[in-house]
């Protein structure tokens, strides 16, 4: 690992770090994600450190004195470091606050817990125990052991007998408002909610591809030339751009 | 049934279409309550007619003619009718302006769909069947009838092997937003999201009294002087004098 000293590092420049897996410069988690994409929705200079799983205590512990568990995502700002994805944006939209994310903090905060708990959660059986498969190999091997420890069971016996049904009714709850008031999820225009899902979508896409499409069809426009309310939602913001190619290192 | 003549009723006092229950003058659907809390916060003038469950139809059918099953609340302003709470609340926006519970009409929508569906919804066996015990005797009956068609199942059955702890997780979404973000709901001030929780909580404090009460202490504030978080919250809400006896007729 080779993190950057942040003495010298540019100042303007924020240093993002960020989850290893397998495929080089490519991002998977959705905490990680919705670090990301505020990044780059607010064109905020930064430059990306990849941390396997392992390795995150040992460089990053420091920013988390009192955690069980060190966490990313971590950015680093001048002589700042900011933990958590909420924290994070929080500290974006301080800091860069064109084009704002929180125009509504309250609701972001809400919508970002509704995402996190309720919503990740009905299908989080289908979905987490696949982390293994994308992740690097000492990434994949930490990831395995620490999470069979927490379940006490085999990650592939974790989803057994559940399905990607038991999205629907917290997911219906989205599709329902975007219908009557999108085209995004606050209304006119993109705000952090809107990141935040699609920031568990690219995860779902990363981990179980076939799921996910069933995921994005699940609620049909009730225009029958549209596409379905989640998937025509999903690629309109992820056309905006703010999923972008990370350049080679 | 006695329904005012609305071309002599005052132009300016709302009828208002309530679910009898057995105690008279008293509301206890959690979809009424929506629409009479957001009249009292309004302080709209209007009267309540009370409708047992086999009258809904032949009095107020009209209302909504493409409707499989005719529901409360409905509302009659000089020649209009408006039937949903959620149009009701609208409506009165439009009409009651001053003081708004709409400022973001968007956000309350989405609150309301996860209200109904998800939070409720979790717990929705465990009070749901409790109904029965306290309508009107017709009311009772014809509740338990349709009901038990509807789940193919004795009402008593229902709700067996569930506990009231299943509302921890959709309720938490609540609760920690409230500790970061309150005192209500959006913020600083009352909006229908507050209005609608309550009319939830007053639902299920009428149905079934204990399990409420174990809700209601679900999540310890953290400042130990003072009441749990969504009891504090709960208190200041009817504090405001948004529930009010409905004078005897």
């Amino acid at each position: 690992m080779s993190a950057p000293n942040p003495t010298t590092a540019d100042p303007g420049t924020v240093i993002f770090y960020d989850l290893k897996c397998a495929t080089p410069n490519t991002c998977w988690s959705p905490h990680c994600w919705k670090a990301r994409l505020a990044l780059q929705y607010k064109h905020v200079p930064f430059r990306t450190v990849w941390v396997s799983y392992p390795d995150i205590k040992p460089l990053l512990g420091h920013t988390q004195p009192e955690a069980k568990t060190v966490t990313l995502p971590v950015i680093q700002h001048g002589q700042t470091w900011v933990f958590d994805s909420w924290e994070i944006v929080r500290y974006l939209e301080a800091h860069f606050p064109t084009p704002s994310l929180l125009p509504n903090p309250q609701s972001a905060h809400f919508f970002k817990l509704y995402n996190d708990t309720v919503l990740v959660e009905s299908v989080w059986n289908l979905f987490a125990p696949r982390v293994a498969n994308i992740l690097d190999e000492r990434g994949k091997v930490f990831f395995v052991r620490t999470r069979e420890e927490d379940l006490g069971m085999k990650l592939e016996d974790v989803g057994r007998g559940e399905t990607v049904d038991q999205i629907r009714r917290p997911l219906g709850v989205v599709a329902r408002n975007l219908a009557q008031f999108g085209p995004y999820l606050a209304g006119e225009e993109v705000t952090y909610p809107d990141l935040v899902l699609l920031s568990t979508l690219l995860w779902f896409q990363r981990a179980n591809p076939v799921d996910t499409e069933t995921i994005l069809d699940m609620f049909p426009s009730s225009n029958v030339s549209r596409a379905p309310i989640v998937r025509e939602w999903f690629d309109r913001v992820k056309g905006l751009g703010v999923v972008q190619e990370e350049p080679a290192e």
